[in-house]
């Protein structure tokens, strides 16, 4: 990529005082392609100094910009064209229900975290390494002059398609994946202490059913400009899990050819897609690692998995690779709030801008 | 006590979903001088079984008793003579303050373990072992054909003065306390896991001034008619960890009379007060425990001290007694929704209707 | 039963100071036909009287009987037929194996929680609910005079199968579970803090195989004098999640007949069986719980599920069934040291006891 | 510094495998005077390569330098001249003291971790932004030709004579200090889960004797070549919450300059010593943070506070500076494996190395 052409995008981060709007913050901090310019979160914060209106909970301190940026109110009216040119959102699901779509009339292109939009027919969820041609679904918006929104999956199903993708060729059926989710998934006032404390947790409200269509929308094509689902049988069962980052899964998973788990490992361990050819600032030198210690991945040591730095969290482990006859079984972490929410919302915007999706706002 | 002839008292608690709320609906699920039989919470509960709207957060099922009681609104209007001879408040501050005052002016009998009226001049804060004549600060409001308030003190303040009581008499002064309090501490939704969880927090708003304060108004003395407070330095700081149940508090004091480890423990674990010499049902057989092993107490294995099943979470664990010149140090812990409420709140009314306190609303 | 006529046998507990072993001192502290009257550990301990020697890890003291009991030396000849009618062992599985056998060849009858043993096909793994007609196996060595051993199964294991057993008339095929197993199923030492704290660990040593194997062999039927296992694909994968009682387990399997949820959680919660009828003293009114709520069950506030007192952690809680085509899902919470453990380990004796599997011992 | 002529010294990490030797080997993966040559463990570990032995418990993978050392047996025989020209230990007390000493009388300088020889009249305690004129003590160890041994602070008071460091000019008399002590603490394997999870233990071997003892002797002077401990009364009590990295402590000290709370605040947040001075590469950029929120500071927020980069974890974070009358009360937070052990016990190495403490043996 030509870094040195290019100027930075005004960008937006909605939603910013919660955890993945901190993540946010925190990615957009120094990026090459995006200047954090204009921050958005509800009445009660706007008009103060994010960095001292927003209850800060990542490990180190809030960079120094974003902290100075007064935060405005999340409304259609408070965005204008002069001051954004992309957008990310962070928002509560039924605040972007509101928002999103009325900015996308307004011309704005939006790479969203929220769940709300996720499965209309005109709205991509993308994961970088896993279909990124399905980008090409907001095309007709854009031949129109208008915005769009390109979302990318809950935080769960990021990591198991991304562990999948490397075997859709040897032919899967019938995932049944149970999940170790942890607490930041539930957001920054999503839990109280006193019910997750030295407990599981054995339902997360619709977590199960993002998995399951978002799972069969990723691995869907397009055809005649929309896509169409993967027949996929997809089982999901999940639980939270008193621990701060990172969310577990065993997964189990039919495999149509006669595959040895040693290949499975390599195949997988070896997965390499667009962003890495790309060279995308946020991409991972690797999407996938395959762990050999038989207790890996595991929360604490591997959440943060990623190199180079940028990339920390992005990388997804995988481990236990095991196979009973058809029965694939293995082991998955994926950093929940990176690449499970910003860090692949980022990518996404990465991607778009290298296939000039953004040309338009920064000319 | 002739409990044969007792005829139970209609008693309804106020603020019954929140964990002080729960402890007392447990606590009174069977008790032989008060019939739940009365519940109040905000407007969301009103109007719905108990048993439906409560998230349960103790160990075991919630008690039959009190699952079917339809919750009522709390508000002044709502509580009847009819219906109710005794309260129990588990309110918050905010609305205790609203609302006790004016019930008493009903003729009311409260017993809460609300913070709002503590300091009040003619409310009493009562740790029945410890100074259990300030309900006497009540007997002009009686005369007066009014109901009155007596409250039980802040959570961390009942285990402190419960420990330091048998000690008043060598002379205490210079009390330095470091807590490590629990997270039921913070109520049903006033933590979030993302802020304790793997962590401690060095601050809990109001705790300090309200140990510092409640101590020297308990060990105070009624004089006039009033208390005047014991002129007691007491220094606090107030820490949460990632504990359900149970403070523990290092405790520092000097003590001015020569007297060695040995003796102290011994007055401490011998230490008997009215409640047990009136067999009190609530009241524990020993309200301080004094542990030898060099580890001990801590909240998993002690927060349940106490005998028998009724006083379970009602004595106080106390241990590492040890000595540098005037300097006393030693750890213990209380169960701050028992002891340090619920608990403390019913021995209180206990306390009071053995004293005929309660003769006026019973006949 | 004719409770009056029984003379309590003389009970030791192998392996004394681990948390199993812990767990049968509490549950035979008062047990109507076993007095806890020997214990054994390894060298360490042994001449040291047990409430000095052990590090007790249980909520509450230690009962008062055992506390005093002087341990034993762990070793075929410390235990000798004067002392001991019947032996409860919590060995760990190495020790189990160089004891247990050649304990029963000097006539000894041993309830055993070690896993050393269990596939061997004379000795029975039973859960006097599911397969109580296992007994048998263990007929001819009665008849020679000799001694046996009675297995429980793996701590998950008996989860899993007193939650499938009322479903199996409905044909069960392909179990696939997964498991979110609590600290105390590592043991007393097991486990150190840095490793589990605030993670999840996927694997566990040996717990999917015992998982796969024991199912199939509880679920066996005798055929000539042994065990012919069932012919069932169980596929499991094993994780340590930190909570320190109760395992949770998302469970995955497909149903044969066609029947719908409703149906199927009436089977479940309606299941009775032997030790019911039997009234032993350790049997739950219910095995199963079914719960309603959508986020149940949980380790904290399910794990002591069981009624009466005695029974605490003898009922297994089953929540979140559904189903989609064949496919029946759901979660259940098993209490790992009691139900899991020392109390089906009990319950194996009052049932063999009933049997008169004990006559031999104390006549 | 003259970075670019430094020739790197050889350098051994006693006692590798332990959390804090892991720390070293973390934090000199690329050092730029010192290069990681030599490991050693006990026996069980050695002969192995380290990535192969070592049970890594760091976030982050662990570095590829070390990673391929081959492991040496801990004796004092394994360790030439040849090999190594400075040694850092992290070993267990009685491992240290049986080593440590043998090693200086044949000539190796050691900067150790370890307890064993802090209190030896011959051997400094040195913060080197507290005392670091007592590392003359070597001085006629050195003049003989003789190695010597520096070690650093226990844990906790590495943090405690930091924050008080910058006070001793207003005259500071009688410190009490309660610990909330990290796991880490307590070593790889110290400390079993079923003792922590959810706890407090409220006793920590030998730690309040060391923090009384050890803060006295830093805090002393020299005086004919030998340290005269300064008069102080300090008293600890230590506890253990289970959190993982950080030690919180909650601190009184009487204070005789009659000094306001802002000046304290700016004297302590201002504080800089010798390493600031040198620019020590593992010199933070300041020793003391002052916090102003009224929460902080947080072992998860602030544990790794420290630029740059190298310094992350090195910085003492204070918070709650509050006074009555000649009473200061405040919280810090150190991390306890880092600024705490190895951190500055590399600083300390770094300082000699500046002074050409280390010239002997480099030339």
């Amino acid at each position: 990529m030509e870094k040195n052409k290019v100027k930075k995008l005004k960008t937006a981060v909605l939603g910013c005082t919660g955890l993945v709007g901190q993540q946010f913050v925190r990615m957009l901090g120094d990026h090459p392609f995006f200047e954090l310019t204009f921050l958005t979160a509800s009445k009660n914060s706007a008009g103060k100094k994010y960095g001292e209106s927003v209850h800060w909970c990542l490990e180190g301190d809030l960079p120094v910009v974003g902290g100075e940026i007064v935060i405005s109110d999340t409304s259609v009216e408070a965005i204008s064209e002069s001051e954004v040119d992309v957008i990310f959102s962070a928002l509560p699901s039924a605040v972007a229900e509101e928002i999103e779509f009325p900015l996308t009339e307004k011309g704005f292109i939006i790479f969203s975290n929220a769940g709300a939009n996720r499965m209309r027919p005109d709205v991509p969820i993308v994961i970088p390494e896993v279909n990124p041609d399905h980008l090409e679904l907001v095309q007709p918006l854009m031949k129109n002059g208008k915005g769009f929104i390109i979302t990318n999956s809950n935080c769960s199903t990021s990591g198991l398609v991304l562990a999948l993708r490397p075997l859709v060729g040897l032919g899967i059926r019938n995932v049944f994946v149970s999940t170790y989710q942890a607490i930041s998934g539930a957001g920054r006032k999503g839990l109280s202490s006193i019910d997750i404390h030295e407990n599981v947790i054995p339902f997360i409200n619709g977590e199960e059913e993002k998995i399951e269509c978002e799972t069969r929308k990723i691995f869907g094509w397009l055809e005649n400009g929309s896509i169409r689902d993967m027949s996929l049988d997809v089982f999901a069962g999940c639980c939270r899990v008193p621990v701060r980052e990172g969310h577990l899964q065993n997964v189990m998973v039919d495999i149509e050819e006669d595959e040895n788990v040693g290949n499975i490992a390599h195949i997988m361990h070896s997965f390499s897609s667009i962003p890495q050819a790309l060279r995308l600032p946020t991409a991972p030198e690797k999407p996938l690692i395959v762990r050999s210690e038989n207790n890996r991945p595991q929360p604490h040591l591997d959440r943060f998995a990623g190199t180079p730095d940028r990339a920390r969290g992005m990388t997804v482990s995988v481990g236990r690779i095991r196979k009973k006859g058809k029965r694939l079984l293995f082991t998955l972490l994926v950093h929940n709030t990176i690449r499970g929410a910003a860090g692949t919302c980022i990518l996404n915007a990465e991607l778009a801008f290298s296939k000039n999706y953004l040309s338009a706002v920064h000319c």
